[in-house]
């Protein structure tokens, strides 16, 4: 017996990424897709290497909504709220792999997004959904924040290191790198190749909305108010972040002290491996794949800790991490569908 | 009840494919792995990407052929021949994704490899394996040829047409270009990053090893004795070959009667998608799966049938292509384990 | 006493790099440029890489029309032909990098590029502008039809073996690759980098504009009628086109031999290089430069000559070709401004 | 009148890079060039790209040192000295490229190096040359240690900052991003293509020899000891270096007043562009040039000040720097030979 799950948002990047792992998942029947830009379309004509895998044919949400027990939506910020109102109150699950549901504050979301902030009730029932940080609050409920691809690695980065308290909330730099699929699918100047392909530049310098999220997480984690200095760059590759962030050491530490410290944290976590002494973390190895690999560095000169941490964007950071939630919400083997092999190159 | 597979030579790009398609395969059990470059340490040692999945040691050759009921070996040429007669005398399958028994002909092999040709009645024993050309020979069989990654391609590419007998078999061009994971994985100037990015050129012209290969193929498919141009080129890009085939045509003939009489040729071939007018044949649309894309042209001016036909040169072009050979020698469904959803990005 | 030159169209790709070039000719000085895109902007806005190095204001056609002696249109084709009569009475020199006087013949322009042949008495002026094979036509003309990309890569290649008749003119197969800068600035789904990158596949197979154009030259240098079979390919680099291309042989002939022939027909060309044996023409080699490198091959098998030629696209394929032609229009040193070292990475 | 120059290690590509930019240079002969590795053989042999353009025979290091006036050595840490020494001895100016005259501090050298620091007079002699900052010292000198690429985008980044007070100079942050030709010209596993394509990470974190030179230009810069940590990243791409830096304010300034600050600092400074507002520091827009493009940030929010600062590595990184230096030292226009306009694309 298969659940009946729906995508709102099909067609871009995160959407049809949440297709191709939903299409093997062995407890999910994909019941109705759905997508403003190419409505009556079917997926293989926007995505020719779904040709005679996927025919499904982009409806409208709606009918999502009405055909499944779950639905996923992959919209921009504003759009979510209304539907996940809708769902919710029809009894289904709704994962939002968008913004709306991420932000506890509403000063915050609408400062930030410039959006209102709808069913301030329904934000109460939302879970922030980090499984391997939030595990046993998202069981049970049913609607999720899907988090963003870079506070995933932040968080998943730093929070051994804030829980033991070890280094200092305040003041922490996230120097992040993300593939041009975190752009999204459509064309810009800059995501033209002739002008992204051997570029290299930073953007939305400290004013990335994704700050007041990873700020959220790291404080909440911390128990004490975390600041960040986040600075997003675009890499010239198709998938893949990895997030270099520094803290201040609050105490002295080796940096084989703090990998022990990090993999018992992560004991038993399927999908975060906390590298050996010698081995850097790279986006390489865990291309399509819902791994996050993390490499700890304590520099004694300036008694910074510093923590590398690598996602597939698309998967750990968007897609496969909102598979993961759903495995949670209905009781599913959490690797269920997501337990795909890295590339090897 | 799963068989124990072995894979010889797993450290390079084909081997650890093949590792990453087995661990995965429903009916494998991966009981022993070889390398002589790595012997003694562990594969995820060798490919991090691996960490925490594969930790599985490489041993020797011996150990593989003792333990499995079916050894792959991806080795440099020359080197399979021993192995197999080995595996063959103890009743084990033996598939060689190397070039060892690609070649009919005694000449020809050592003239192209300059090596020996030994064990000829054990040639004999040997199949071709193209499933979607040769099915009903490989069934039953116990040694494999594996074919190379061009031939994969152009042989898929050229043999509706050539069958039908509409084009000339010979004089025909076969202009390929391949992603640098066929180069292998052993560092050279030539895929050195900075001179192989941002490059691109022809190698090997007229004179590479898949000649005699692609020709014997082709003759087979006609009937008649066929003769190929053969250019291979190094694109920078890390999977997928694509290759432009073009044949004098000797009857009139329209692209759509040839897209039909393709489609026809495939019909129920569920690894060959015969594209639909207007879609491209594209290496991304394939990537990481075993599909073949093929998409056909007439060019009415010049009398030319064109092809293109796309593989992803480690997957239909080696490991995929193995497993599925596998799979038919003992009987398992054909995809298994290889029925992988391309890349969308 | 420096001439006075304008670009139209001069935020395009061939645009800018014309700009590029000329801000370093010892004999121009760049009077006006304009875009309609980027009217009253500074190219600089536009392209970045040019701050404090030429912050000239895109005005109007009109304005570069009346303020240069030299005119040059990077424009879409159609939209060359009105500016071109104007600067022709005014008695200035026109250089079109568009195809609106490339095609000698009315209907083939017409059925090419659906657009109307007007002027037919300004195209018996126009001279078409690869100096290396029309040097004496060109000099002293005051209209130049600069050779489209692909047109030049395969003239060069193959002229001098259609000049000695060792080929034959008909049945030509022209294989070539280009980089994205080919495709023009203008941001679309297929030049997206998500979608481009680790991507490869040939477009407008056997119906690409600039197959008559090809017809055109090779049937002009051979005395007989030639055609051909061209396809293009998309290639993940910025800049480069190699085309590999292939003609029957009507008579036993060597490499060397034909390597010969070829030195001797470019003998005193400085920017075509004859490859000696061995080494491949690559795209890597030419980056930057004006220079279009060849190497030629025999494949005795099939009696095929092969011919590989590499051009920068932007450079010998475009405005260095453009500005070599200007050069010779005004007596200036024919490399003046175009010596530029090719990058060795 | 010409002044002979000559490059020892002229194979590896900050040599030939700077090859190129001497063979263009107005007042510099190339009078002997050296390789270990490709003795005997001349430059456009190992580089096709200089084919026809420079035939020059590698030689030994003696010959060059006694043919030249001015001598660059682009060698491996360690073997520069010698030579120095010599030249130096003999009355010629000397720019090492190496790291073995950028280190004041003996102990600092032989540990972060180990080597052994020969010669203290000699160093005492050397001045660390980056014009922008220490222009007066290097006018007249002999011996220059041409500074790290890392260093010279970190220092030029910081320096206005530094001068004016208005950061602290301890526990500064640099997250710089590397191109691959950074690595070297010999292949390793690490820039075989198909694992550096598609690929990011971070390497040598907080261990990194660039380390102690940048600490030793900031504290120069500052009067107080400044210290870093210092993470490089190899970047996938050919050329070119981000440096992402973070440094606590000590007071309240404004984005805005910082850049003022930062266009007074480098006021006539033709290689410094100090961006405005909303551009964001590329290396795109500096490839194959010798500029530096700088951006500043202000984080109100936690009082950091970011700066982002972008160079093509082997040009102000290495070889243009070099030339720059060349010519301080000989009262050449300060341009001369490495006014090159960067690649728009």
């Amino acid at each position: 017996m298969k659940i009946k799950a729906g995508v709102i948002g099909a067609t871009g990047y995160a959407g049809v990424e949440l297709v191709r792992l939903l299409l093997k998942h062995p407890n999910v029947e994909i019941a109705a897709v759905s997508s403003v830009s190419f409505e009556g379309k079917q997926l293989d004509e926007v995505y020719p290497a779904l040709r005679k895998i996927c025919g499904l044919e982009c409806g409208d949400a709606d009918e999502v909504v009405s055909a499944c027990d779950v639905v996923f939506a992959a919209l921009p910020h504003g759009l979510s709220q209304d539907i996940a109102y809708r769902c919710v109150n029809l009894g289904k699950k709704f994962i939002d792999l968008g913004a709306d549901f991420r932000l506890e504050n509403p000063e915050e979301y609408e400062k930030w997004y410039a959006c209102e902030y709808r069913y301030p009730e329904l934000h109460e029932k939302a879970v922030y959904g980090i499984p391997e940080l939030f595990r046993d609050e998202i069981k049970g409920k049913s609607l999720v924040a899907n988090p963003g691809c870079y506070p995933t690695s932040a968080a998943l980065g730093l929070a051994p290191a804030l829980r033991a308290g070890i280094i200092e909330p305040e003041g922490i730099v996230i120097d992040s790198k993300s593939g041009v699929t975190g752009a999204g699918r459509k064309p810009t100047q800059g995501t033209h190749f002739p002008e992204c392909n051997e570029a290299f530049s930073a953007y939305k310098v400290a004013e990335h909305r994704h700050t007041p999220e990873i700020e959220q997480t790291l404080s909440r984690i911390s128990g004490d108010k975390a600041s960040v200095t986040f600075v997003p760059h675009l890499l010239p590759v198709n998938r893949g972040i990895l997030s270099t962030m520094y803290a201040k050491l609050n105490k002295e530490i080796t940096a084989a002290q703090v990998r022990e410290m990090y993999r018992e944290a992560y004991d038993g976590e399927y999908f975060v491996r906390v590298l050996p002494e010698g081995a850097g973390a790279d986006i390489k190895n865990v291309k399509c794949s819902n791994y996050c690999d993390i490499q700890v560095y304590v520099d004694e000169h300036t008694k910074t800790l510093i923590v590398t941490s690598a996602i597939d964007n698309m998967v750990k950071g968007a897609s496969g991490q909102a598979v993961q939630n759903m495995n949670l919400l209905f009781g599913f083997e959490e690797t269920a569908g997501i337990d795909m092999i890295p590339l090897t190159f």
